[in-house]
């Protein structure tokens, strides 16, 4: 991927910049959350004036394509086009007429006419704006390969048993479930949690769950719990690419500790509780996001010693505990600690309905009153109709025999997706062998650039999602997360192939001219 | 009310008390958020010893049933019985044993066995569990008459319809809208709702439409966008007793304004814009809760200029703008200033379903496209499927065709509430008379003690909100919210009477010994 600037044309050269970028961020080339090179670099790359490129920047600022932070650099918007208000096309014209600037204000204006003004927000809402969002990784091809999707397909929804569950539930208990209810949750269904956690050996009660809006509200709901800004988080690295932004929005100090094999690397995790104390540590320990690997009962025997011996709590993300497809159940941490301060998470996202939104925490009592109180106040209560059809749903037995179907399906997908990787790939590659869940992490030589790779890949109808979408800092491991969760083994073997040719061929071309200082920066730009 | 002491009974007069006080929560009578007296005050009113009372004091604490904070005095906790753990009963004991104890540790233990330990929280998470909740007002009785809930009969919700459309739409598009969604939420929804409000005169789009899960969940999302710890906030003064803790919560400055029968006291506002500059200033121009009170023209008029002229923006809260019973419509806050920083919420729990959790924030897209984002990590998306159904339930007329079933039902509660207060009630109380909604305002000469009436009336089986539970601060008028949401006509006649009786006798008796001192503590216990 080259930004062509060709001298020869009338268009002026800040007046082309702006237009390729703008094109890049449209075409989802350069995704929400890229960081722009420096104006200094660019410049130099393109041998052209740094005012050249400062006034293409600043009128893709107008545009609301891209925003300026002091001292950490321009980087892309969400949803740009979006944003985009009436006269900024004007405005951003007027920039570039004035080719240079010194503006760094790049926020779209409040947009309903005249006399707007921009208000003052909380310190930490502007921290979201720079992550990467999934609508950036849309295809467009006859026939999509999409690698990146961590979402069961709603083919496989039991959507006629539902709907006779709501029909039949409507009917008997309609008034009562369309009311509010208590913050906490269905009886029913905290009580099936409960049984299920109790059945894994995790020893907890009906009343030790809260339903919410699905895991991420779990997650919201944990952190404004135990977090006040600079407070020093532990995250796995890479780890679930939307607590990133919520640490960012609550002003956390993110500690990653890298991924092993087993899990996250314990020695390096000792060695950090001994030098600070966090506040909090977040794992998953089934089929961790976005590696797949699963913690072994060493490593979880050791954590959990850990977070008693420093006393910092547990965020315990069991996502994808219902996918397991081989071999045999570990203790969850909670099991291992039955009386330690460990808040188990779970969702029906994964193997049911996402769009449900419903989730549950297992928590301490003196943290789940907190957590009930909390959720109160931000939404009363989680919609009682949905918990009281999917708590029926449970009980008569339909989520195990759906289980079992989803089970089959990815078994089938896991050996297929295995068996592509082992003939397509080049042998300078490696990659996971997940015991469950949807996704496998694919490792890269480091120099060969992953975003790169996706543009080229994207031509071709296949997406999956690069790595530096996990990672908080530094990125460590070069590589991507390749889901099976929407594609068949059509897809699977068509999807694989593409990447094994186009990998094969960025390696054979030395087409890996990743430069160290911008390899360093998780969401750099590709190098133009 | 009485605090009864028996000296001649073998059982210490410290464990007396503490059974009394014991009992008063358990029963309600003491409800969540109460302050006990002072232990100086209660030793003296009592003739005891003040080492007697903080010996009580501190095993309701180890029992989990009150909270000492330093500085502000000793609470009822929520929930105080279903905190209490293994262990707690017996170290209650023994705090008691000890007579007198220095612990000021109130709080239950983690309660899962040994080992167990508390994790430090964050900042504004215990400034919750001051605040009181609906729970607290249950009533046990035969003919119970419910004066305090703000939300519709599930009798009038029109059950068949909802289930009607639920199934046709689930067989239609059930895959679809289980699935994973857009955090903006449905399309058809934010429509209707546009459409709405541009007949109601308020220029927006559905792209200026967030839905979110209820009003709750719109306030806890401006907050967050806006709000960081010691910003002041301006809330009408009484105000919606829910957003009080979530101010809390974040650590806001709350600043009171005293409302008029015109609205809030728009030249002490005024003063106030002048004197600080408040973050934000939520109010409920139409059918305010607690009060009843609907803004009127010019204060609206004079509110959105100074809004403007100071730069502040405001949440209007229209909750319950479907349940005008009377009069012309005004135009919204919104709607007199579109171009400014108004973010106009509203939600179906007052006219509809409150337990399906859908509600709106219309909003400039400068602050829409944060709140999207922060919607976004905090929970993804409200569920889908209720979108879409609530969606078709609108576009077909049914709502409309609903509220007016409503608006004749309410309109002649409202006439017969009316009618029975001024046969019941002594020329000494005053009451507002408003044009829709649920509730009125009942004022109160300042000697007449609430809660000790509250106490009175619900042993005849009548509840009411008490005033305090809608002032943060000093409670600068005595009164009562009373909801005819849920109270028939037959029941609304014989609340009315009970009440009228009560406070007649009451005043009669002189039995309205308020002190000063604790009169103006908003929460505080009544007078034993």
């Amino acid at each position: 991927m080259q930004l062509e600037i060709d001298r020869s044309r009338k268009e002026p050269v800040h007046r082309q910049i702006c237009a390729r970028l703008r094109e890049m961020i449209d075409t989802g080339a350069l995704p929400a959350g890229t960081r722009l090179p420096p104006t200094r670099l660019m410049a130099r790359d393109l041998g052209v004036n740094r005012a050249t490129v400062t006034a293409a920047y600043d009128a893709l600022g107008t545009l609301g394509y891209v925003e300026a932070t002091v001292g950490r650099g321009t980087f892309v918007r969400p949803n740009p086009t979006s944003a985009v208000s009436p006269g900024a096309e004007e405005e951003a014209s007027r920039t570039l007429g004035r080719h240079a600037s010194n503006s760094n204000d790049g926020r779209p204006r409040s947009g309903t006419g005249t006399g707007a003004w921009l208000p003052s927000f909380s310190r930490g809402i502007d921290n979201l704006a720079n992550y990467p969002t999934r609508e950036k990784l849309a295809i467009d091809h006859p026939q999509p390969v999409d690698f990146a999707a961590l979402f069961p397909e709603e083919d496989f929804f039991p959507v006629d048993i539902f709907g006779g569950l709501m029909a039949d539930i409507l009917s008997r208990r309609g008034r009562e479930l369309l009311q509010y209810a208590a913050p906490e949750g269905d009886p029913d269904l905290r009580a099936f949690i409960a049984d299920e956690l109790r059945r894994a050996d995790t020893p907890v009660g009906p009343e030790d769950i809260l339903i919410v809006n699905g895991a991420q509200q779990g997650i919201d709901l944990l952190l404004r719990v135990f977090i006040d800004p600079g407070d020093p988080v532990v995250v796995e690295s890479p780890t679930y690419w939307s607590i990133l932004p919520a640490l960012a929005f609550y002003r956390a100090d993110v500690v990653g500790v890298p991924m092993t094999p087993s899990g996250m690397d314990i020695d390096l995790l000792a060695g950090i509780l001994h030098k600070r104390r966090p506040k909090l540590i977040y794992t998953m320990p089934n089929f961790q996001n976005p590696t797949g690997v699963t913690m072994n009962l060493e490593t979880r025997r050791r954590l959990v010693a850990l977070a008693r011996q420093h006393a910092v709590p547990i965020i315990e993300d069991d996502y994808e505990k219902d996918l397991r497809l081989l071999g045999k159940r570990l203790p969850s941490l909670k099991a291992l600690d039955p009386s330690g301060m460990i808040m188990h998470l779970g969702t029906f996202s994964k193997g049911l309905f996402p769009g449900l939104r419903l989730g549950w925490i297992a928590a301490p009592p003196a943290v789940l009153e907190r957590l009930s109180l909390l959720k109160r106040y931000s939404d009363l209560h989680t919609s009682t109709l949905a918990q009281a059809v999917i708590a029926a749903f449970c009980h008569e037995g339909h989520y195990e025999r759906h289980l079992k179907k989803l089970h089959r399906i990815y078994r089938e997908r896991r050996d297929c997706v295995l068996g592509a990787l082992e003939q397509h790939f080049p042998s300078e590659v490696s990659w996971t062998r997940p015991d469950g869940g949807y996704a496998l992490w694919v490792s890269l030589p480091a120099a060969l650039h992953v975003p790169e790779l996706l543009v080229e890949a994207r031509k071709e109808g296949v997406i999956f999602t690069p790595g530096n979408y996990f990672f908080d800092g530094e990125q460590q491991q070069n590589g991507f997360r390749l889901s099976i969760a929407r594609t068949d083994q059509s897809a699977i073997e068509r999807g694989v192939e593409v990447l094994g040719r186009l990998i094969r061929r960025r390696l054979r071309n030395g087409k890996n001219r990743q430069q160290p200082q911008q390899g360093a920066t998780p969401r750099a730009l590709p190098h133009l």
